[in-house]
């Protein structure tokens, strides 16, 4: 992967294309949304006029870091530094787009197997320097921040050169794979042998397995291939303290599994070097295809049921009225629109889904009869629930986009538009409550942080991950940016909203993560004795604490 | 629960019919294949010949105990100190028998409600006393044993009085139980409302919820109810600082989960006093069918490939050849034996299937659709591989005698022949080696430990869990005991054994625990590493170290 090909200071290639900051009639009517008489220009500081901090490591440091791995591996350039300060959270951007790079590491150090890892965590704890473990950075809540703690000095440890497949057993369809490869490049080794893990969550083309498992994340075919929790068979991990591999049994009851420890550890316990994944048989067939509900709650049912009848599915996921109608505005304004879609709504107002119409995106994946199967299933419970089958081109749309959602992010920060994302679960029946709930802590806190009086924000909520006993609620939000205060109003509404959350019955995340973002929440969730319990663990694999200081686990 | 219904000194009813012991025929039968001249008679000793031994608590502190629960909470007397002084396991079968009470807890406590727990933890580990968490007593691992530790004094803490369902939610379905609820006391509550949590352990009639998580067992239908790991939302697990309340989400990113530290804690981290788990509803259809396979590896791969193709099973369960022999014999020998049985053994022999056959069980559960298309798959795929379908009557026989097994144990015993069982998981592509290794080593092992030369073992073996990339294997085998060495025969017999698992890729326990019979093993499968970081849990939720001495992590 040729970081130089991917923005330091946003989201994705430099090459990729702006599908939206061409088209005004959009950007017209994003400003009359959020009660603005225009939108502005807020470009980003270019990174030759960003002066960064000196490094505070010795020279001493610096070459026994050389000595130890190559001068190769061992860089101090801007471009690196600058790409490893911090992830790509809203407020990492913020950050980064007013040149504010305070956080660049010291140094940045590339490990190229489970030996280097271990001589810089050796080293790094003997002489009391931090360390922030880095695969794709692409953490949207602060995780890889090259915070120094309390000590004089941090590196950041990147081991994204590390990505071979070590090992494939076909009968027991579980792969061993270094954990610094990235998503595209290990599906492209394992479905050259007609195999998947399945795992695309939406940072797909920028995040490692590494980060996967470290963050206890979700992809968006999880229902078919489940999360990191479960497709991960054993992880190993280094440590200060040398290595912990964890058993790799099918199952286990020899005392608690070590391996769910590493889940969610977030580089605080450790840098995951290896892990042995569940795997499948590439699917034969992918149908992604759309329907109309009447409301949210129709189309969580929906989904609900087909949980509670089994149906096999790859993705689930329905937009509630405000996603619906967004996203369907986004995607037409400013191009034509004649009889068919005059005719269109006129369809849905006969049958009563004119009015907070919800779409539902259904994924299903494997060989051509179970898919059938499956769709023939879902589609029956959808119809009993009152919904129109919309078809294979609104879900083949979203499919073709899926991990096109962050792109949107930059064009909108450019114009003084803000726009984040948070995600929680809960019990399907908490559902509503919570989508109430946050919805309003969202609306209420951008009102009340906005530049201007009868600025609004756009706050849209989803389903998009469901289980036996519950589902993911993800929201989108989008704002006009009070520019002489920016990480405060952030601040602001990502407490309201994170409080709404806690209050409400929500965890303080589903598949982002903790990081530093969601650190003040972390303790009302775990509780003093959990987190006591976690901080044991740190201690005892990181004595000194060197490990991504200030992420997971407050002080 | 009425204990005093139950046998002290071995398993089950007092008054369970047995059907062994006037079978004459099974008894000359089972000397002959274990090379034996004839049985002998080993009558256990009774409980009112048997001296306990003396209290080590002071007055003051049992007074304590009596204002802190109310006298009938408190116990002393003979019956229920020789209840609570060991499990199940063949190790405490041997002691009981033998009249060796030394592991008698000095009190007995019962405690009502979580209120209780902490008052019991906390001035037990002011004070110093030994804590052995208590649900049903069915450990089979010594995972109960009062051993007082380096305390002066130990009491059983027993939670069965804490039965009550706490709350169904049918929409999330999902139910919060007290963890001391019996097996069957839990399934009554739930199916009176058409709902199952659907955990059937052999150990069903006697062990409680509080086990079944605290060991992180599996029930025989785990295939489609899951493990404890699956079915487990939270829990609450009391310890002596305090309350550990895990959060109850279905899914979460906000760190590692601490119901994972809770589940296989074998009380040694705290007392789990009530738990969140998924619930179904109960099924309309069972069906248990019988397939007679060529080979032990041919119905395992029959069960490698309906898991592949997501056969919705309850259970799969193939025996090995011994095991098809054995119980085969079991159940027919002295019992008339005519032309339809010959004719039997003329067919098996015209399809091949009479050198090593093995018998599979294969049972679904679920509407009648569901269970007539699942047979209908699992059909075609035992077919392709040369299996002979023999019908329900064998199913229906597994189903009725499926919490039988342990009531064999006795009539053995009584009879100078010792049973025991071990159970351990590997990957699909490991299981053959595993299952020969295992073999070999228990039939070595009992030949070197045998009472007289020539004498020998039944080692029989089965699958009877599948996962994705694995299964279970567990084995029971039949032995003549060196009656003047019992102890060491065991010991020598379980640690061949077990270094064989340890070995050849094999977990030291799938569903059975750790407790003190496992303990030799479970650093090589933790690694050193990993065992720290179970300690500084353990210091951290128990820093005297009271609860449970002697079990799942060593000193």
């Amino acid at each position: 992967m040729d970081r130089r090909k991917i923005r330091w200071n946003g989201w994705g290639w430099n090459e990729a294309h702006d599908e939206l900051s061409g088209r005004a009639e959009l950007w017209t009517w994003l400003a009359r949304e959020l009660g603005m008489p225009t939108l502005l220009a807020t470009p980003a500081r270019e990174l030759k006029d960003i002066a960064l901090p000196k490094s505070r490591l010795r020279d001493e440091e610096r070459t026994a870091f050389i000595n130890m791995l190559g001068a190769e591996q061992v860089r101090s350039d801007d471009y690196e530094r600058a790409f490893h300060a911090l992830g790509r959270s809203y407020h990492d951007v913020l950050r980064m787009r007013a040149g504010d790079l305070t956080t660049a590491p010291d140094l940045v150090l590339y490990a190229r197997n489970q030996a280097d890892v271990l001589a810089v965590l050796a080293y790094a704890s003997e002489r009391g320097i931090a360390v922030v473990p880095f695969g794709g950075g692409t953490s949207v809540v602060g995780g890889v921040t090259a915070g120094h703690g309390n000590f004089g000095a941090v590196v950041t440890l990147d081991i994204s050169k590390m990505d071979r497949v070590l090992d494939v057993d076909r009968i027991s369809m579980t792969a061993e794979v270094e954990a610094g490869i990235y998503g595209p490049a290990l599906e492209k080794a394992l479905q050259a042998q007609g195999l998947t893990l399945g795992h695309y969550p939406q940072s797909f083309e920028f995040s490692t397995l590494g980060g996967w498992i470290a963050h206890a994340g979700a992809g968006q075919q999880s229902n078919r291939y489940g999360r990191s929790s479960d497709w991960i068979v054993s992880a190993t991990l280094a440590t200060p303290r040398g290595v912990l591999a964890t058993d790799n049994h099918p199952a286990s009851a020899a005392g608690p599994r070590l391996k769910d420890m590493i889940l969610g550890s977030e580089g605080a316990f450790g840098v995951i070097t290896q892990a042995r994944v569940r795997i499948h048989e590439a699917p034969a067939k992918k149908v992604y295809t759309g329907f109309l509900f009447k409301d949210f709650q129709s189309g969580a049912e929906a989904i609900r049921t087909a949980v509670r009848e089994d149906v096999p599915s790859a993705m689930l996921r329905v937009s509630d009225a405000d996603e619906t109608r967004v996203y369907r505005t986004m995607a037409d304004i400013g191009k034509p629109h004649g009889l068919k879609a005059t005719l269109t709504e006129r369809f849905l107002a006969l049958r009563g889904l004119d009015v907070a119409p919800a779409a539902l995106i259904a994924g299903f994946e494997g060989d051509a009869d179970e898919v059938a199967e499956a769709l023939k299933h879902f589609d029956k419970i959808a119809k009993r629930l009152g919904a129109l089958s919309v078809g294979q081109s609104m879900g083949k749309r979203w499919y073709e986009g899926r991990f096109h959602g962050p792109y949107m992010r930059d064009p909108m920060m450019d114009r003084g538009v803000g726009v984040d994302t948070l995600e929680t679960s809960t019990s399907w029946s908490n559902i509503p409550k919570l989508h109430r709930a946050v919805t309003t802590a969202l609306h209420t806190a951008i009102a009340e942080t906005a530049p201007r009086p009868g600025a609004r924000g756009i706050v849209m909520g989803h389903i998009s991950h469901s289980y036996p006993d519950g589902a993911s609620l993800y929201f989108t939000y989008i704002f006009p940016r009070q520019l002489d205060g920016e990480v405060a109003q952030w601040r602001k509404i990502k407490k309201a909203a994170s409080d709404a959350i806690a209050a409400n019955g929500g965890t303080i995340s589903h598949h982002h993560g903790v990081g530093e973002d969601h650190l003040p929440w972390i303790a009302q969730e775990k509780g003093e004795l959990g987190i006591a319990v976690l901080r044991a663990i740190k201690h005892t694999l990181d004595p000194k604490g060197i490990l991504n200081p200030g992420k997971l686990i407050p002080d």
